[in-house]
């Protein structure tokens, strides 16, 4: 078959639409929801294992799930519908048998205000309604078997990637230049090179590299750790600062191997490791593995951060725990198709844990004379016993040769 | 002076905030706006040459302009506020002496549907009301001279790249192992790698390198090219194909060296040069400098539109032109900022054209049996005479050694 040919538009295997629609109506019903339409690419990704120009409708009465394609023009299955704009879909609902409730939620955390209110519009209601984005991110904040295996798939590339990471470096070079070389590692190990990001206002890349003074310039961005960056124009991460002896090299590369993606930091040194270093990399790691032994099913968001502060606080390190001359409001984040999902590890978090979640936790610290330290793993909670360390590169500062 | 402390929050130049911010108000003033709360990224960097999480604030009556500022914590000047919340802008407007209108527009293009709900409340408006994209979209379209040596300075490193992308090539290539070494060849030259691009439902790679039958793959996105692209979860570009001798290859790589981005395609070929593949690309080239020579203050977008695909009609390739299977809308678009600007090239593009536009021009063409060929240019129309293309690469295909 070429490839412009008529092609299926669920490309879940079986068996993993109901689980994950499943989850999707049962969130809608708990909010209220009669009917949502969905247009993010990550909630259409979640729900279709593709991307396309379009919507999915769910009518949580009857469970069904219907598509409305724009692009690409050769998608087709039950329930697929081509549309050349969104005012056509009511219609087609209606001729389709489907009762179309006075007002249909639309995933208004990613759709912009502009497209909400034509949508709105198009299903004659004053303005836009309810908000499905908070139904799809519970639904998606436990991951199904499958969804745990890909990101374990993504989990054992990245680790690979970060083996690799010492024989990359070269004496004399920048921060940006061995950023460089680790974007290219992970790229020729299949990472996909894109990561998707809830929230418009963030801009990722695909990896950061921090080292020395660097790490304590505040960034506008709500990422764990700073950095100038290369230019005003994005000003995270990687300045051109020279990686020299005494000061730990912290690597934050982002794994996307196959949609689902996986975190993890480690710290390199140049040459031999500074001591004060190592202590601090240790907390960091002591940080993680307590935790990982609290997130288990029914274990409070809140507490697993305040667990990490009190911990960050008898080491006489509060003051330098995520960030020192600004600091960040978490220490974990949940992640899969997206790399800032529920739950939150956050002081205010409302979030209970449970079996499916996939929680990358990372208790960093900047140090003033030394920079950033500390380590990010990805990990899994499972029904029983401490959560699954899917990220799995040594622990300890590597030194580069 | 340390990073982290109090540093001015406009970088921009002597001059060049009062020419922008009078492109603004002129704009915002002919779509009846009285006052805006700008957050998108791309429109506070077009503000204040750096950007920040927070919103900016502009009284069209006064041509005040005022930062109100979450995050980072060490941004200060005139004008500039602390905030860590939204509620908090209007009460320290009124404060400082500022008559709010009942209706302050929001960059509702950008913004989701939630924030622009939630800004709306702030400011205690029933809804969202008036679109301040249209107004900012306006301003940007015309660069200023600053803008345009920023423009032409990414351009000619653009090119260089491009003049290295032979010597990157290996005999047993696949598309994205030649894509891997020019994205990396990119970041070498200084580019950013990351691409800022308007609507949340288009997702961009660095670069995109396409030969033979997956050129005719159709795409989710509104790329000029499709493209199966190595994953479902992100369906566009190059997809493992081997590169073969009479099969040209594409390679679209995005330069974005200083936040200013320039556009570029051009075709290689893997051994000896099919002469067909030389035939179309010639056509690509002599339609690109058909229009640039059109491409003068009150040309209209649409007539530039009309012509292109009167050229490839006259050569018989109108089948081919801007895809296949799949065809893209437009044959060019403005960039500046962020990839996709005004004015669109387009059949029912209303633009005129003004000196200071930049647009990139793009007519290529997906042939069976050989896949995508053409080229792509970024050009500044200039007050008298033809457009300047700022990217400057040899036209013709280029044999990969």
């Amino acid at each position: 078959m070429s490839a412009h040919e008529n092609i299926n538009i669920n490309l879940l295997p079986a068996g993993e639409l109901p689980l994950r629609l499943g989850r999707v109506v049962d969130a809608m019903r708990a909010g209220g929801i009669q009917a949502a339409l969905i247009r993010d690419n990550a909630n259409i990704y979640y729900l279709t294992g593709r991307v396309f120009r379009g919507y999915v409708y769910i009518d949580a009465a009857t469970s069904a799930i219907r598509y409305f394609v724009r692009q690409p023009n050769n998608l087709h299955g039950p329930g697929t519908f081509r549309i050349h704009k969104p005012e056509q879909i009511k219609e087609m609902l209606v001729a389709d048998g489907v009762e179309v409730p006075a007002q249909v939620a639309f995933d208004l955390d990613a759709v912009s205000a502009s497209e909400a209110i034509r949508l709105a519009a198009a299903f004659g209601m004053p303005a836009p309604g309810p908000n499905a984005s908070t139904a799809l991110r519970i639904a998606r904040s436990v991951k199904t078997p499958f969804e745990q295996e890909k990101l374990r798939a993504s989990g054992v590339k990245h680790t690979e990637v970060y083996r690799r990471i010492p024989g990359l470096y070269a004496e004399g070079m920048t921060d940006i230049e061995l950023q460089i070389e680790i974007e290219r590692a992970l790229r020729r190990e299949g990472c996909l090179g894109l990561f998707r990001m809830a929230g418009n206002d963030m801009e990722l890349f695909m990896a950061n590299v921090l080292t020395g003074e660097n790490a304590d310039t505040p960034s506008p961005y709500d990422f764990a750790m700073g950095g100038a960056g290369a230019d005003p124009s994005l000003p995270i991460g990687a300045n051109g600062t020279l990686i020299r002896p005494g000061f730990p090299v912290m690597v934050d590369a982002n794994g996307n191997f196959n949609g689902y993606m996986t975190d993890m930091t480690r710290c390199y040194a140049p040459g031999d490791i500074n001591p004060r270093a190592a202590e601090v990399n240790a907390l960091s790691v002591r940080i993680c593995d307590t935790l990982a032994d609290m997130m288990r099913p029914g274990a409070e968001a809140k507490a697993l951060y305040d667990k990490a502060l009190e911990i960050a606080t008898e080491a006489g390190m509060a003051d330098y725990f995520m960030g020192h001359h600004q600091h960040a409001g978490f220490v974990g984040h949940g992640l899969g198709i997206e790399v800032n999902e529920l739950p939150v590890i956050a002081p205010r978090s409302k979030a209970i844990l449970e079996a499916g979640n996939v929680i990358a936790l990372e208790p960093k610290f900047v140090v003033p004379g030394l920079g950033a330290v500390g380590i990010e793993n990805t990990y899994i909670v499972k029904a029983d016993g401490p959560a699954e360390a899917i990220t799995t590169a040594p622990t300890d500062i590597v030194t580069l040769r």
